[in-house]
């Protein structure tokens, strides 16, 4: 048995039809993006050496560029060894189906694009899979909104997953992140060039709202020592930021540094799928429907490792703390140390190097349940 | 010799002439209003019982109300020992001349008034107590932009202060705290009723951008585990976030939460005045001309007593750790255990009275350097 994949590297899209949402629209003529590296080795329906990594908000399906220190040959993730998939999530703009898309019926979705959740993502996920034809994955993978996807996974579909590595994420929003992303939403949505979400036959779209958003959002990914470190109260050079008059071109340097942030952000994504992934963030909980909180986080059956930043302001590591208690097979717990904050896990290469490592190794070292399910299959009476 | 001080409780205006700022621009016919509670005692020229409390960013010279648990009749600051005196900052719209006051050429001052500093705000109150007689007071009290306020006048004006308690503050801004609270500034100035700062004559001011500001504050003074506790991811009352199309008044408990502290702001606030005060903590820096940061704080004579909050983001505790290890003459730390982050100066009734009954106490047993100076004359050679 084999899988029929794209050439390495190579980005592909698979239509897996119609999509229905957790609350209950139905998306025509879905498209996912996916990218692998390595080979598949095993069997689709059974064990084999898929590592499906999950990319974070404004990511894509291209893990071995932004997550280049830890995927490749010889690498942590080790594409000699493993085969990586990556698929672009449901609502995003790099390839799957999202607000930027074409309609069926003319034009792009724009505001006939339905909020979606984190579910919907993995269910859709999990509908590419099945186009793919593969039933079970080594492990899935992921930090920030693909720690959301990772541990949805494994509570969705724990029949289809081996193990998994959730990252700098909680088990559901926080009340200070939904409040911190509806601040974010807000400054897109009052931008007059939103239009509802239907600015794509515009002039323009709301990039000045898309970027006072990421700038938001940028303050949330860094912890302030390491901002602090770089810029301290320093002046842009050639500007004065503390003339007789405040004056917005005259700028401390980190202002100018956010305000490259926003623009390099708005040069990339689009605004419509920022707001979509951004409300998939604030409906992420993974008790909904489940009987709470922790009665959904016992009946994970996947062996888990949780991985924290000591310095998130986002995902404070009390909420890692807080999964690693309450998971029903947790495999590890880690910690990284770094004044750089949520984002750490994407930049701080030694340390997850080693965390990786550590999760690989933990795998071949534990028995997964279905590994356990296949050797005691008399007791399946 | 005494003071002709008003009424107690009633707010009063004193003219106190031209204001130059530290960029160099003059205001001519500032007022600063003021009140005051208790009794003066003392010498004006010399020791006396004057207690001079700084108000926060949005605060006013009701200090009686805003820190009612610690200000009266045998409460910590005791108004039957001392006499508590609070004005409104410079540049604030609760009766001191700011943005929204009538220029002396007519109209608003709107956007003819110039930025100003922390250290502005200091030498405009100084003026003040000029006016009303005043060379020196018994403490500067104040946490925040309040706080800021009080550790300049430390470093500003040491023969005035016989003690100084600074709360919840830093010895400069942040890189992250300029981030936040230019984004706040941006939430105001994108508002299309903003028109550079001179929609006083306009049928609407820019009510939506200072609320979205509001918001996004309002997350930096409060502690993530405390908003959590209180909404989590519930819906507000009646409505359905998690509809099958995102829909702004289909709300999270906390976005209506969130949305009520923005109304609130509206309602009793100026954006001219809320721009200009954040400009002031974005040109906080103790170190400005004084051969940095260290220096300026070592050469402080004031024995000063610094407070922090452990859950504090904005202000973050090593900042005061920061302060504490650098002050020239550190009367003590303290530090304030809440869930609830920043506005724990405000909040935390129980601990503030104790905090601030320590403060008086200590400066009960410990001689000011003015005393010392006073009794050992004699070597004044």
């Amino acid at each position: 048995m084999s899988l029929t994949l794209p050439p390495e590297g190579e980005l592909h899209h698979v239509a897996i039809g119609t999509f229905s949402t957790e609350a209950g629209v139905d998306i025509p003529d879905v498209t996912i993006a996916f990218q692998r590296w390595g080979e598949f080795r095993g069997n689709p329906s059974g064990s084999n050496n898929v590592l499906l990594v999950e990319h974070a908000l404004t990511g894509d399906s291209n893990a071995a560029d932004w997550w280049c220190e830890v995927i490749g040959p010889g690498k942590a993730l080790d594409t000699d060894t493993f085969c990586v998939i990556c698929t672009n999530a449901l609502g995003s703009c790099y390839g799957s189906t999202g607000p930027a898309s074409e309609h069926p019926d003319g034009g792009r979705w724009g505001s006939r694009f339905p909020a979606i959740s984190i579910r919907d993502q993995v269910a859709a996920e999990r509908q590419f899979l099945d186009r793919l034809g593969l039933e079970r994955v080594r492990a899935v993978l992921g930090g920030s909104m693909g720690g959301a996807r990772t541990l949805e996974w494994t509570i969705m579909f724990p029949e289809m997953v081996d193990y998994a590595c959730v990252l700098a994420v909680s088990a559901r929003a926080s009340a200070w992140q939904i409040g911190i992303q509806t601040a974010q939403l807000s400054a897109i949505t009052r931008d007059p060039d939103w239009y509802g979400g239907d600015y794509y036959d515009k002039p323009n779209g709301p990039s000045a709202g898309l970027a006072a958003a990421r700038r938001i959002a940028h303050l949330t990914y860094r912890g302030e020592l390491e901002i602090d470190e770089r810029f301290g109260t320093a002046a842009q050079a050639g500007e004065n930021p503390l003339g007789p008059y405040r004056c917005e071109n005259q700028r401390f340097a980190v202002q100018s540094y956010l305000d490259h942030q926003g623009i390099k952000l708005v040069e990339r994504f689009d605004a419509g799928s920022y707001v979509t992934l951004t409300e998939t963030l604030n409906r992420h909980d993974v008790g909904r429907g489940r009987g709470g909180l922790n009665k959904a986080l016992a009946s994970s059956k996947v062996p888990t490792m949780i991985v924290g930043v000591d310095t998130d302001i986002l995902y404070p590591y009390h909420q890692q703390e807080h999964l690693s208690r309450n998971l029903g097979n947790l495999l590890a717990m880690s910690k990284l140390s770094s004044p750089v904050g949520h984002d750490a896990f994407l930049v701080e290469a030694r340390q997850m190097d080693i965390i990786l490592r550590k999760f690989i190794a933990l795998t071949e070292q534990t028995p997964s349940p279905h590994d356990f399910a296949a050797r005691s299959g008399a007791y399946d009476i």
